[in-house]
């Protein structure tokens, strides 16, 4: 299966050119953490390179090792942002992988004693509730 | 939320002392990679760091590199290993988060068209398909 080739047109590389509006939560010179518009539990977000790489397939190493610290930056910080109990991160690599917008991103989900994750229903959250979070989120990192 | 101490009786960390038995599929001077007993599909893998670490929140960032430089290359290599359309990913923290065994790892899932990942049972796979498995992975790799 070679990976098919990187398609700027896809809607993290329109919000990385700030051509589409995100909840914007963090960022650095290699990478963008944004709230998932359809989370799958309360606070999740998403870790994006701001280099072009489809998925895991064509990641360069440096972008993946920056996606990870940010990874690891933002997992500590939802813990103490939303007192959460953990996290789940995932990252889907082509359509069968579970993929969908085709620029690398890892998601990374605040988990809750007893609170199981949404099903990916395709449902949009309301805006303010993720603005609130993501405003919590920032509020913990500074 | 602090994050408990790292115990050094888990699964894992046996496994990596070599006190319990496992199909190894790969093995660098950081990293071990070993087929998931309890499979979400064919061909599942962990992606162990040889140091200790609980998980995200604890891990060095030269083992969180070091894991992620070889879940890249795992992920090429099950695709060309069993012809799959895609990988998931996933990395659990704490028992809120999905975490069972207490020794930092990351799931490294090959996916095909239309087969849903497998709910998490509990029940093991058949030990001569993990190896059948783990063998198609060394070939692969070699």
């Amino acid at each position: 299966m070679p990976t098919p080739a990187y398609d700027d047109q896809n809607v993290f590389a329109k919000i990385l050119r700030g051509e589409l509006p995100s909840h914007k939560v963090y960022e650095d010179d290699k990478t963008l953490v944004i709230m998932d518009i359809m989370p799958r539990g309360d606070g999740h977000i998403l870790v994006i390179p701001k280099n072009p790489s489809r998925n895991i397939f064509d990641i360069a190493e440096d972008d993946l090792n920056a996606v990870m610290a940010t990874v690891q930056k933002m997992a500590r910080i939802v813990i103490t942002a939303f007192a959460a109990d953990g996290t789940t991160i995932q990252q889907f690599s082509e359509p069968a992988g579970g993929q969908v917008v085709f620029h690398t991103h890892v998601h990374v989900i605040p988990r809750f004693e007893g609170v199981s994750l949404r099903p990916h229903t395709g449902d949009m959250a309301d805006n303010d509730v993720l603005a609130a979070q993501a405003e919590k989120i920032r509020e913990a990192l500074s």
